[in-house]
């Protein structure tokens, strides 16, 4: 059996949490979190501890998946944690995940752990999709696509506004921008030709709705560059229609091959997830599983999912998955 | 520079010579061909040497291509080669991969060299999809769909029919069920629902149509599980419409999550491709580069794509792939 702890409590927690039961090979030892263990009560029954309490449990823990934020959390407690147990991240401040893996790897190097960082789907899944069509097609163009799905930073980015009381955002991929990557025309595409975005707002009882709408649509970097809509409804309507966190996307890639570069081919991986923390939960329980194995091997430092093989992701020895899969 | 040499000179070593094209990092060295070399025409006008002349170029070959066919070529000519070069080759006897395995592995590590089987898309990306993807979600169904595409097996089929002079056969997936597949339903399809197969055939002047379209749509294993449309057309037909090679597919599975595996997940992969023989060249030449590297690292024996971590086959180095796929 491999012994997860999960460190840090939200959605994404309680997603690897979940996940955890589904893996036979696969035990959660405990939830360590900086609010009192004794206020915190899990999905399955887990136990809790403080954080404080983790160093205390080395030799009980195979694989420590960190469950913090990318913004302040990953950055300080990934290489702090990684010099006492093997662990996994999410991590994806894109700009800065060179610092990150570097950071990472000097103290993974020092214990002899594994680290692996910026594992989900985007970066993860999708990263992986991205590197291998590249490799199969070295002349054409990627592109990717998110959703159709709820952007957190997004909704908080709408919220923030003066009169909202509540707001879902979905990211939208426009439809005839995807056919025509899928066509091989290889388009260059604008920001405003990829996605639209579509807010649900609740305003505040009196609340200003023109200015609300307006302050939206013109949000620099969040808004401003799209094609955004905007329904004012009531707070029970966001309840019963928007309380899931779906997300998905595209990566596409459109290459030529032959003498004359005559021929195209188009490779597409596709996400439709009902649950985007569940999904990316299970991602990374599968990349713990890689962890465990890595360390049991004698490897060290960081890596990304770039760096591991897929076999080191399935509980089948190679003898099954080569008569099963290949 | 990694050089590179094709043993063996049909459609899939024509493919693979185009593709090292695009690979700025590698270089053609020749062609071996059991045929006489003199009567041999390259596309890009690469060197043709006799297969008896390959193992007196074991120093200026990194990796040896081996585009035979998987029912009397390969078995032999891979465990043979392996002996001598890093191999690779597109092994795809299903049944007869456990053997091949054993066979190149055992070969590879008494010569330190590195053995890669069964590459292409199916198996090959494809079976990477179904292991990523089963991995991920272990609580849910694969599903693997071929086509639209051409299917040389069953033309050749056709074509051993009393009274067929050409034919050209295509696989082509039910969208029905494709759909149901989405829909996260988890169905259950028979063969027949999965795939219909279409066949364009000319007759020999004088001969009984009605037999050959009985004879085709009865034919045990090919066709007679499935719904079968043939259309006669002429020669001239043939060649103008149905000349090209194109073929792809979709691997999809769909998987649940959370406490009560309440929400659902669908994870799809899928080719689009214009030249089967083209396409599969250009997988095998990215894992060509793999090879090179695991034997430039020490490593040795029989590999697959599962055991080949995504960054083996990029020219890029890992700061690079970090910083602009992850």
């Amino acid at each position: 059996m491999i012994r997860i702890g999960i460190y840090g409590y939200g959605n994404l927690g309680r997603g690897v949490e979940c996940a955890i039961k589904q893996n036979a090979d696969m035990e959660l030892v405990g939830v360590f979190t900086r609010r009192d263990p004794s206020t915190v009560k899990t999905v399955t029954g887990a136990s809790v501890y403080h954080v404080d309490d983790a160093l205390s449990m080395t030799d009980k823990i195979d694989v420590m998946i960190i469950c913090g934020g990318s913004a302040t959390d990953l950055p300080v407690q990934t290489p702090a944690l990684v010099k006492h147990f093997n662990v996994i991240d999410s991590f994806d401040t894109h700009a800065k995940i060179p610092e990150h893996f570097a950071n990472v790897d000097a103290a993974a190097k020092e214990s002899g752990k594994i680290g692996i960082i910026s594992c989900g789907w985007d970066p993860g899944m999708f990263s992986i999709n991205r590197l291998y069509a590249m490799s199969v097609l070295p002349d054409g163009e990627s592109y990717t696509f998110w959703g159709k799905g709820v952007s957190q930073g997004h909704s908080d980015a709408i919220r923030r506004i003066d009169g909202v009381a509540d707001a879902r955002q979905y990211t939208i991929p426009v439809e005839t921008a995807l056919e025509a990557v899928r066509s091989g025309k290889n388009p260059s595409l604008t920001t405003r030709e990829k996605h639209t975005r579509e807010c649900f707002v609740v305003a505040k009882e009196g609340a200003d709705k023109a200015r609300i709408e307006n302050e939206i649509k013109t949000m620099p970097n969040y808004f401003a560059d799209y094609d955004t809509t905007v329904h004012f409804i009531s707070q029970e309507e966001l309840n019963r229609d928007h309380s899931g966190i779906p997300h998905g996307g595209f990566v596409i890639r459109s290459g030529k091959t032959g003498k004359d570069l005559e021929n195209n081919h188009i490779i597409e991986y596709s996400l439709k997830l009902d649950s985007n923390p569940e999904f990316t939960a299970s991602v990374i329980v599968a990349y713990a599983r890689a962890a465990y194995k890595l360390s049991a091997n004698g490897d060290k430092g960081c890596k990304t999912v770039f760096d591991i093989a897929p076999a080191m992701l399935s509980p089948l020895s190679g003898e099954e998955i080569r008569k099963n899969l290949l």
